[in-house]
Parts: C-alpha cells; sequence; structure tokens
C-alpha cells in the first residue's frame, strides 16, 4: 500500500444557537434564537446519515435525539450533539471523498435533547398532516390527542406510562414548565398541524426577552495523519450577541456575508459566479476580519484518539 | 336535547391476511400473502388517525406498533391489531359524520407487532433514501448500519442495548430466525433503500411455499343505540386459501369482484358510474353469494361495553 504523505482521516463539526449562560433561565436551557419552525422541525424529513470509521452509518427520526455525542467546548462545559440530515454530502463539497469519517452535527445543552425526545415520540412534532379538531383544543388537549383514549386516567399519568418518565425524572419539571399540561386555549383561527401548534407552545415560553443575549457555540474535531504521524485537532468558537436584535446568531451570519460584499466591491476576492466559501481566497480574509469583531476560533492540539 | 330513535355509536373494523394455523411455522406467525412491499411500508406516510368517544387520536408510526389493541376473533383465538393510516375518511364515505368512535385496524397473531417495531425503531423500514453502500452489504451490516460504531461490541449486543431486548425475550429469537445477523450477501445490482433491503430479507423467510395456505380474518365491532337502550354487535368472517396460488386473499378480493361484473351483466345492479360497495343494492347480493364460496360472516350480539 502506497503510504501517503498527508492523509485527513476524521472531520467532526457541531454548531449550536443556544442562549447565552446570563440569559439562560428555564430548565431546558434553550431559547429560540432564529426560525423556531426549523427548530421543531430539526431532523425530518429522512434518516440522519454519516460515515464512521468506513461505515456508513443512520440514524432514524424517531432515535435522532437520544443518539447524542457529549461535547466538551474550552470554557463553556459540556454540550450534546445530534446528527444532522446529511453529513455524506459534505465530502464532495470539502473535496475529502475518501475521509473514512465525517459528522455534522446541532450542539444543545444537555438534557435538552431527552426532553425534546418526548415530543419526537409523541408525535407532536408533526408537520404532514392537519390535526382535526384543533381550533378549538387547549395545551392539554393537544397533549392527550397523542394518547390512548381513557375516560379516567389524567393527561400526566397516561403520559408517564406511556413513554416510561419515572416519577423523580427532572424531564417531567422541563415538560411542566413548557404548560404542555394547562388548559390555556390555542384560540386557532383553523386546524393546523402538530408542529405549528407545538411550535405555538413553545414560543410562548422560548422568546428571546428584550434584554435577552444569545450564543453562537462552533465545535470542531479533525483527525488526520502526516508522514505516518495520527494528530488531532480541535477548533473551537463561542460568540454572545447583544440582545434580542443584535444577536450572536445574526452577527455570525451576517457579518461574513458583509466582509465578503465589501471584498468583492474592493478587489480582494477575485473568484467570480456563486462560490461556496471553502476557497482560502474567502475564508481567510473573512475569519481575519471576523477575529476583529471578536469571533474568533480557538486552536489546541490533543493527543489523538482517532475513534 | 333530542333523543334520537336510532343512533350509531361505535365502529370498530379490523382485517388482516395472514398465514394459516395449519402453515403457520414461524415464531412470528406471518408470512407474505400480499404485496411484500406493502407490507413493510405498512403505516408510514402519517400518523394514524381516528376518534374515540369523541376525542380525535393520532398515533406516530414510531408509536404504531406499541398501541394495538387485542382483538378475539370466535374460533381463532387472539389477534392485535394496529390503527389504520386514516380511519377519520370512513366517516363521510360511510355517511356516519357524527360518529363518535370510529377505528379501522390491522391484525396480525400476537406478539407480532413488538418484534416488528424493531424494524421500526432501527429506521431499516424506511423507503425515503438509498442506503450508500448498501450494495455490498450482508445482512448483518444492513442492521449494522443502524447501530452505533464500535469496533469491539458485536451487532447483537449493540441491538440489544440500543432497544433494550432482555437477554430472555422470545423477540430475539424471532429476529434471529429471520436472519437478519447472518454474514450472508445481500447481492444487490445496486443499492437500495433500507425498506427495499429489509423486503428481501424477509422474503427469503416469509414466503408461501406451494402448499401454505394462507387465511383473511375480518372483525367488526358495532354499537348502537335503539329507544334509548345500547346494543352491541360482533360479526366475524375468517376464511383459508386452498393453496400457495388459489389464496384466501385472491379469492376474498376477486370473487366480490367476478359476482358484481356477473350482477352488472344480468342486470341484477342497475347502478351506474364508477360505485364503493356500501350501497345494499351491491353488498346484499354479493354477500349471500359469497356464502356459496364460505365466505361467511358471522354476527352475535354481546352485553354493550361502547367504551
Amino acid at each position: 500500500m502506497l503510504v501517503k504523505e498527508k492523509e485527513i482521516l476524521l472531520f467532526e463539526s457541531f454548531t449550536g444557537g443556544l442562549v447565552a449562560p446570563e440569559s439562560d433561565d428555564n430548565l431546558l436551557n434553550y431559547k429560540f434564537t432564529w426560525n423556531p419552525r426549523n427548530v421543531v422541525l430539526a431532523g425530518q424529513g429522512g434518516a440522519a446519515k454519516f460515515i464512521q470509521e468506513g461505515k456508513y452509518k443512520y440514524i432514524p427520526y424517531n432515535k435522532l435525539f437520544r443518539r447524542t455525542e457529549i461535547i466538551n467546548v474550552e470554557g463553556r462545559g459540556n454540550f450534546e450533539g445530534y446528527a444532522n440530515r446529511d453529513s455524506l454530502k459534505y465530502r464532495s463539497i470539502y473535496g475529502l471523498e475518501d475521509i473514512p469519517t465525517i459528522y455534522r452535527g446541532t450542539l444543545r445543552k444537555v438534557g435538552f435533547s431527552r426532553a425534546w425526545n418526548v415530543f419526537v415520540q409523541l408525535g407532536a412534532t408533526d408537520d404532514s398532516y392537519i390535526l382535526e379538531g384543533s381550533k378549538n383544543m387547549t395545551h392539554r388537549d393537544f397533549i392527550n390527542s397523542f394518547l390512548a383514549y381513557n375516560p379516567h386516567d389524567s393527561v400526566e399519568l397516561k403520559l408517564r406510562y406511556y413513554l416510561k418518565i419515572e416519577q423523580d425524572d427532572i424531564i417531567w419539571d422541563k415538560l411542566v414548565w413548557l404548560g404542555i399540561f394547562e388548559d390555556t386555549p390555542l384560540n386557532l383561527e383553523e386546524d393546523k398541524t402538530p408542529a405549528q401548534i407545538l411550535q405555538q407552545i413553545l414560543e410562548a415560553k422560548w422568546t428571546l426577552e428584550p434584554h435577552d443575549k444569545d450564543m453562537i457555540v462552533m465545535w470542531h474535531k479533525f483527525g488526520f495523519r502526516v508522514d505516518g504521524i495520527d494528530r488531532e485537532i480541535h477548533s473551537s468558537m463561542s460568540y454572545i450577541g447583544a440582545d434580542q436584535t443584535y444577536t450572536a446568531m445574526s452577527d455570525t451570519v451576517g457579518l461574513p456575508v458583509g466582509i465578503c460584499t465589501k471584498m468583492i466591491l474592493n478587489g480582494t476576492i477575485q473568484l467570480k459566479g456563486v462560490q461556496l466559501p471553502i476557497h482560502k481566497e474567502i475564508y481567510e480574509p473573512v475569519l481575519a476580519e471576523l477575529e476583529t469583531f471578536g469571533i474568533v476560533f480557538n486552536e489546541m492540539e490533543v493527543e489523538p484518539v482517532l475513534y
């Protein structure tokens, strides 16, 4: 076998749009910081696909939030990452066709996914059908529509039994806090999908207050071999927004676009046509200028554990 | 409130295409007796919808095979029924717009659904994407592609742990019998979807032998009130085919069509245009003639338990 001088062995990439620690005041450690509809629908429409040590791996939606990875981000503590829809297609985008391991995921604070999985298991994130009768339902009726009919048992006990939630499981406090058992009318003008209804219930709890700050966290792991020596580099970034309007989400999405626009106008970027920011000519000056805004990636080399 | 003279309170209808007891020689008590692809995809593409005592109920695909009802069919023992896709639409088809309870389901022998749920939970029934690399997989690789990567643990232990299957659970023998852990190559000409691959694996085990007999089982429950008195009627039918060619499935589907055709030709049926067989003019003579072929519904009135 011909030994390559340099070989890329692994790329893992996780990003989370979260609430900043100073504004994190709820049990789920989450607030909406971008399109809430996309958060409710996250992971739907096919299995998550990735490859690990040359083995293709597929996670169906109903297990997605139970197959999380724990990620420690320097200075920010532990997060959990669930797999994004299709990591495989990034092999060709990144020019890493033969990479044995590639995994892209989404970060949440630890414990979020187990709670979110309750909605997945109930079927409350489904956007594929209109829930007949929902116009006149309360939050409680909505949850009850996913539980067996019984004229005597409570919605609470039916849900605990169905999803095997123990009496002292913190997940229960999270669900109660979200208000899903309340007799609050949904007040819909017409029947809606489960996902639309769930979104409405969550928006009442997870909306950023005017003074709330959000946070973007990114974490990358690179594994590679140079002249037969395995190496591993971790790269992380976290960035906190100013308030409900000037969010970390809008800065990290908008600033690169603004910087690129400026560099196209002043001729720094010479590439023509529609381009992905995977060319050094684009990402090197953009990353450099992002540092002036406080968006900084910290890299560190660690002892390689390539599996 | 105006008391109606006659009121329909409940309609439940279950049907199963199964293997006859005399040809039932496997642990899952099942063989394919109609389109195998439809069996693998059963229940997909949206939640099961029904109404019970005026409460809308929705079961997502990932819970469909865990919310079964036990149905006893006179002379045939116990079956389990899982909900069909959309029972609600039959309210208008049957002219029962205001019925408080309507439920249509599919019958299997007891224990089938728990085992089938393993494939649902793994994601092995998914038909929405091509499983990259599947062309060169074995049965075992296929199952492993839905399990976490680990270079040491066995596929068996990973699956047991993932789906919490205890060491002495009979479900395990069913899975082993199906051959899903075998190193048998799939021998595909091209990569296929998980559902297509699962179908191929199952067809090797669940195909009717030339001498095998199949069985159709139907069970209906009618609840109604006449002059203030609640009544309940059960109606059941079971019919066994002759062999792999002359199946109960083909008889029960084909004979009504043949009888209708004859009755249209000889003028017994006067209805014009495309008609559903929900008119007395159609179903009464068809049911009568079906009895001459041994397809007989047995009705009995029972003490009403309308919930």
